[in-house]
């Protein structure tokens, strides 16, 4: 039985109209499928309005009556496409979180998916009736709504595919597919026609906004394939989907790059064991995410030590490190809320030589200096000074020839060239 | 334990501004409870516009779907009110219909309610923990959302202080009461202070639109006192209670009246064991209801037959009895649509003389000619032209003297009178 599981967005279904054409778009997609699944948000905006009501009435808004008060945007789409739908003269069904068995935890507002129960729905997916579901809601233990927290709705379609076994996992948007690399910042970026789980998480993790990491995790986890697909044009889309053997071929997949940075340096802090857990317990003990971590060979049994936060945490980064800094005797704390990072990820990065060595040339022929480096098997990232952000991805997308279609794909999609 | 259900309409809670005002009156309501439920509907002119949404994606929306969308404007109020409360210092939850246990019929946009199951409820009032109860709707025994129909929130208020026996069911709404008639006729109506649940089934049946007969209904049925008030103003409002010994000194509680009435005639009727019952089965058939039947002494084995029905069912009945017309013979069938029906209401019309011959005196002194008669227990109707509608309630209002408290009712207060 062939399962597609689609979600749109806010943007897609933000009125009337949108809601038609989207009825017409599942109806399109039943004619390839045994049964389908469509996933929505809240129509755009409806959201916003509903969590400025709420900071009118109680700027500090107990979370369990939000997830109620939000949970109610998806519910008005469901029904509506639903009605839409049927307009149309086919079978429809909307279903809430609850019906349609998304269990979470109990933390409001981002709640983890623990489970989906979802096999009452197959018969009706046999018989032709779309399954309208809310996305971005659940039910906990308690038979308490929840919700998912930003990029929800994509999860709830992931994780919908995934207990389904579906084929494909589309998810609408007012993007066309993924792309080497914001093409805001380099207008020859092309659309990447398929790319690997592991590459997309990278990238979602480096800043490129079409993806949540953690829908992407979900989605290698459960090894669902995934379709990112404009709502508004036709076309193939990206699809994310399991590693194969040609994609290693490719080495470069793309560029990401994030403002979202701020480096903290500890200078002349003694090179003693236990120095380096002490700093980033009390870090840690805040829910502050540390990036890459750096520490200079020691000299006189004195060390620097560097690493970043998100911006947006950086002051209070430093406000908790202050006793710290007090107790192991740091000579100076210095903050640099002005960088920004800049990486290439690829599957290819791990079996190719010298691509690290061609990333920092492609910055050194710009004159842009590196600040820090950290790698994983498949991605290289260099913090450097956020004015020179844009200029570092234009000039790496164009050392890596990203503007060209891989030979390696297109030997693959059967077009003109030799494979590697 | 004393428990007080309260309920508030959609102006009620119109805006940010009345949200915050129903909180505070909710917690004054508290310090006189031992438990407090309060029940709301959705914000004013929310529930027009997802029905507006809905017709303009399918003019003939599914109910389930509508139901579904229905919902949750309750869902919103409930929420927001409840971080209303939240944000005055006092602790509050939000419980949909599912969640509080009103459990229903399936039949979507006006499904009875079944059973209540809120004993879950009992330990949170009991901690002082005010139940924020979304209205109007429920949830059937497949886990469907259902909502009640008109007049649903009051229903649910009812129904949930039954369940809890709850000393006092508080409806507030933008009037301050229950009137001996409507103030916009006679201006001279006066605010009762008390008056029995079968007195206020009638005046609602009749016209009366403070409260939904089945409204009325259900808290006759599990005797639970009403109170109507205006969430606005200050003030006794009307307490609807059970019948007791000073209530039946009073003979006339109020006058009713309504416009929404249409008078078929079929003349010269066989005079035949059989012909009433076809003539009445055809148009129950298709749930038309028909309200009062009058038949004529037979002259030469034939009658003229007569009775009323909804006024927007008046052309709908007619065609229903085209066929049965033919078949029985009639010689001709009139349909009157500008007649109207004038009421008065009372325990004491049972145990008191006379009452009847004052009413038609009344309206024959205004020279009112009376078009049909019924009578039940406790309240007297005719029907006559529309245009003396508002003159026969004046009269009618004059004549049993409604404009001034009634003596019985006054000793009871403690305030001046003697007691008869």
């Amino acid at each position: 039985m062939r399962i597609i599981v689609q979600k749109y967005g806010g943007t897609s279904v933000g009125d009337v109209e949108r809601i038609k054409m989207v009825a017409r778009k599942s109806i399109q997609a039943l004619q390839r499928a045994d049964g389908l699944v469509v996933v929505v948000s809240a129509m755009a905006g409806e959201t916003n309005k509903l969590v400025d009501l709420a900071h009118q009435i109680n700027p500090r808004a107990d979370e369990r009556e939000l997830d109620m008060l939000l949970s109610t945007g998806e519910r008005v789409t469901i029904a509506l496409l639903a009605m839409a739908i049927q307009a149309l003269g086919y079978q429809a069904r909307s279903f809430t979180g609850r019906q349609v068995g998304i269990v979470t935890d109990s933390t409001y507002t981002k709640a983890r998916i623990k489970r989906v129960e979802c096999d009452h729905i197959m018969d009706l997916l046999r018989q032709g009736t779309i399954a309208v579901v809310a996305g971005f809601q659940g039910i906990d233990e308690k038979q308490q709504v929840t919700t998912l927290g930003r990029g929800g709705s994509d999860l709830t379609a992931v994780a919908l595919a995934a207990a389904l076994k579906a084929d494909i996992c589309e998810i609408y948007t007012d993007v066309d597919g993924v792309y080497t690399t914001d093409p805001s910042i380099e207008p020859k970026a092309r659309r990447l026609s398929r790319i690997s789980h592991d590459e997309m998480l990278e990238m979602a993790s480096l800043g490129a906004k079409v993806l949540q990491a953690r829908c992407v995790e979900f989605a290698k986890r459960h090894n669902v394939p995934l379709v990112v697909k404009s709502t508004f044009e036709e076309g193939e889309g990206t699809l994310i989907t399991r590693e194969d053997a040609d994609m290693e071929q490719v080495v470069v997949a793309g560029v990401a790059c994030s403002r979202d940075l701020a480096r903290i340096t500890l200078h002349e802090v003694a090179d003693r064991p236990g120095i380096a857990a002490r700093i980033f317990n009390a870090i840690a003990a805040k829910n502050i995410v540390v990036d890459m971590i750096i520490q200079n060979i020691s000299e006189h049994g004195l060390t620097d030590i560097s690493f970043t936060v998100p911006r947006s945490e950086g002051r209070r980064a430093l406000e908790l490190l202050a006793p710290v800094v007090e107790e192991i005797g740091a000579a100076e704390t210095k903050l640099n809320e002005t960088i920004a990072r800049v990486s290439i990820v690829g599957l290819g990065i791990r079996s190719h030589q010298g691509v690290a060595a061609k990333m920092f040339e492609a910055l050194s022929r710009e004159g842009i200096n590196i600040l820090m480096i950290s790698t994983s098997e498949i991605k290289i990232s260099c913090v450097i000074e956020e004015a020179y952000m844009e200029r570092a991805v234009r000039a790496l997308h164009a050392a890596f020839e990203l503007d060209r279609e891989p030979t390696a794909v297109r030997a693959r999609a059967g077009t003109a060239g030799t494979a590697r």
